[in-house]
């Protein structure tokens, strides 16, 4: 059983392995009697389906989790996106904390590279800050949350709904009680800025974070490039995704067209941060104009940034690529940002995330649009955002056939796997050849 | 004047120079009031687009260029077909040649550009046999092609539709006499062939047919690595395309699903073959599946081969990226492709090809997303189309606004230029900074 010998496997294959058995124990969990309400119980591809979505933070469902789902089905739910939110690997060196055992090289090995950790060292007390971090601002965003649900719900109701979007929203898992989403929010300026905010915290990345934490508290003032990075590209994008919508909407009628500017401004800031990973969605997906969808198809592709509980190539991976494009243009021989130079050995990784990401994405795409019927828009829309852990949907989720569904389930899990472990199989498990080829030229473009 | 001093100037600019000029001087012969019929006017934006189209023999028109020009016309729109297909630098050096002026190394260095020739000495010798070899193709072409048309027209017509039809396939050009491209002749099987053969040997590339000479008629055994990469890419996607049209389509009874098996066949591999940079149809586009319409996406972005009349980012810069990532899989440290191994510095110039490509197409879809009103499926592949020279369209280049015409003809411009200019300045303008920045890591994926 050479392939079942944890020691020797690499440890990206210890995470698909994790990923697996938290899925394979969460679809039965989900299929108790007590988990889904009198008259919705669901098939196991369902529940499949609802537990990959949760722990891989995505928040597609094909059925209406807000009234198929008992609390206690809603807990199971809850549960498990709080165990994709801060990676199972720094959820199960909790276990190894609490239990008092030593966390050897080995498995240290493995939580530094789900955290994206720079050096081994730091892995323990890394996680506890994470830990730490992660329920403090979730606890402070469920108190905001549930002083905006107050205005409309009683006080037990408001809390549960405040704790189950916190989380939800930090996690950026997308996941909502209400079965519009967020839209009957959209000019709930609280519930708005305070789900805006968990988002974008969850979705920066702990090592920037941590490196805010440490430049206010300490005399450290120095942030590393990645933090550099990962805020440069997510305010960019922020900022270029709000007043593209804002451009695109501003006359629509169904999304944000009969909104004053004060809420068209609020609910244009809100998508865009929502779109590159988080999910939710206060204005209605499938009414967009076709070029908010194909933006959408762009922020949803890029996503988050790395070491967060996001999805897509990451921020960084989409900087370091423009970056080098920009340095071509410019005709400069190194990749230059912020008066360092990358290695090329980083944009060779960075563009191999892009290039397999791409053909991965379009071979799905490719295959849903050959075995289902969706339509062309809807398609492409469903699978990046399966891809990118995002979960939003032009509303065809349900209508999936089987063949689709199982599709996107494993498109759930490979995006919230893929481009990370394709970065480290290709840090790791190159071999040479015994003997080398002779080298030949070849003629391209 | 100097952006003007052509001794000075980098290959690439003087190749874009000299395309502009050619343009500018074909979109004025093109609106001459013996080019247009009685009542059909152009305007000069319509007579840009058009000439802009035959140049990058891409095909795409505003108009029913069977309707609307007059037999001079035609003819204005078939000489810069020849013009572009054969390359402006290979023409302009027949020119050299005719008038016995000899080649000078810096005009043999832009020619070898053109050309993707291997080594200087060989530009002039190549020329003459690119040029000898073309005109024998076309030649015999139209022989057949007059053949096939002698059956619904008199002798005179059928010799000219002949001519017309191989240039025009030969060069990839797409451009037809017929108001619906070869939708008429979908079951002809002489005049299918003749096309989808002259689109073979066009878009194979020179490297391929002079191997292929060379291999039968001299001792030299031996095909080049790019060649045999072109051939094996070709063979591929041509084989991929057709069965993939072909059960996509099998039941449409608006495009093949009321031929019979053996028309199927063939209607398949002709559109098969056409789509990756031809751009004729013998189906109607706008009546396609919407799995076609996202497999021909990707057809048309992958394109032709080097040094052929085809665009796109090519076969072989597809097939490096193909096997690089293959070899990420199989995890080996070098790209290997037939027992030879590629170096790293082709391969960044395939993905910076891809990347940059990508980036561009997705903001000119984006654009005309926002600013034009032509759906989301049908603007896609309008600028697929354009960007690799294609020429197919759902339908909705007539319909386009000014905005969108002036996108898409700087689209077939940037499209024919690109990705081989792209590769030359990866290749050349590097410079290196005065001080190079300390390296720093960064995280991504
Ligand atoms: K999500
Ligand atoms: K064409």
């Amino acid at each position: 059983m050479e392939i079942l010998n944890i020691k020797k496997m690499p440890p990206s294959r210890i995470l698909l392995l994790f990923f697996l058995v938290a899925i394979f124990i969460g679809s039965f969990l989900l299929m108790l009697p007590g988990a889904t309400t009198a008259g919705n119980e669901i098939s196991y591809l369902t529940s499949l389906f609802t537990i990959t979505s949760a722990i891989a933070v995505t928040g597609l469902t094909v059925v209406d989790v807000s009234k198929v789902f008992t609390p206690m089905g809603k807990s199971i739910i809850l549960i498990f996106i709080q165990l994709g939110g801060l990676g199972i690997m720094s959820f199960s060196s909790l276990v190894f904390l609490l239990i008092g055992k030593r966390i050897t090289y080995h498995e240290r090995k493995i939580l530094k590279e789900d955290l994206n950790a720079e050096s081994t060292g730091e892995v323990t007390d890394l996680i506890k800050r994470i830990i730490m971090m992660v329920f403090t601002i979730e606890f402070i965003g469920a108190i905001f949350l549930t002083l905006g649900f107050l205005r409309r719900m009683p006080l037990k109701r408001a809390v549960i709904y405040g704790v189950f979007h916190s989380v939800s929203a930090f996690c950026n898992a997308g996941f909502s009680l209400f079965s519009d989403s967020l839209e009957g929010y959209s000019q709930n300026v609280i519930i708005n800025m305070s789900v805006a905010f968990l988002i974008i915290l969850g979705g920066i990345g702990f090592a920037v974070i941590n490196s805010s934490i440490m430049y206010i508290t300490t005399s450290k003032k120095r942030f590393n490039l990645t933090s550099k990075m990962a805020l440069f590209i997510s305010i960019i994008l922020t900022l270029v995704g709000m007043g593209l919508f804002l451009l695109l909407e501003y006359r629509n009628p169904k999304t944000i067209g009969e909104m004053n500017l004060f809420y068209k401004i609020i609910a244009s800031f809100f998508q865009s941060v929502t779109t590159r990973t988080a999910g939710f969605n206060s204005v209605p997906m499938g009414d967009l104009t076709p070029g908010t969808i194909f933006l959408f198809c762009i922020l949803m592709f890029i996503g988050a940034s790395p070491g967060s509980t996001g999805g897509g190539i990451k921020t960084t991976t989409f900087g370091v690529i423009a970056f080098y494009v920009v340095g071509i243009v410019r005709g400069r021989e190194d990749i230059e940002v912020s008066n360092r130079r990358l290695s090329w050995e980083i944009l060779n990784r960075a563009l191999a995330i892009l290039v397999i990401s791409v053909a991965y994405v379009s071979t799905i795409i490719l295959l849903m649009l050959v075995f289902d019927d969706l339509g062309f828009a809807e398609t492409i829309f469903e699978v990046v955002s399966a891809f990118g852990t995002v979960g939003l949907s032009m509303g065809v989720t349900p209508e999936m056939n089987q063949f689709s569904k199982v599709l996107i389930t494993i498109t759930m899990l490979i995006g919230r796997l893929g481009p990370l472990t394709f970065a480290l199989a290709l840090g790791e498990q190159k071999q040479r050849h015994a003997r080398r080829y002779p080298k030949e030229n070849i003629l391209i473009g």
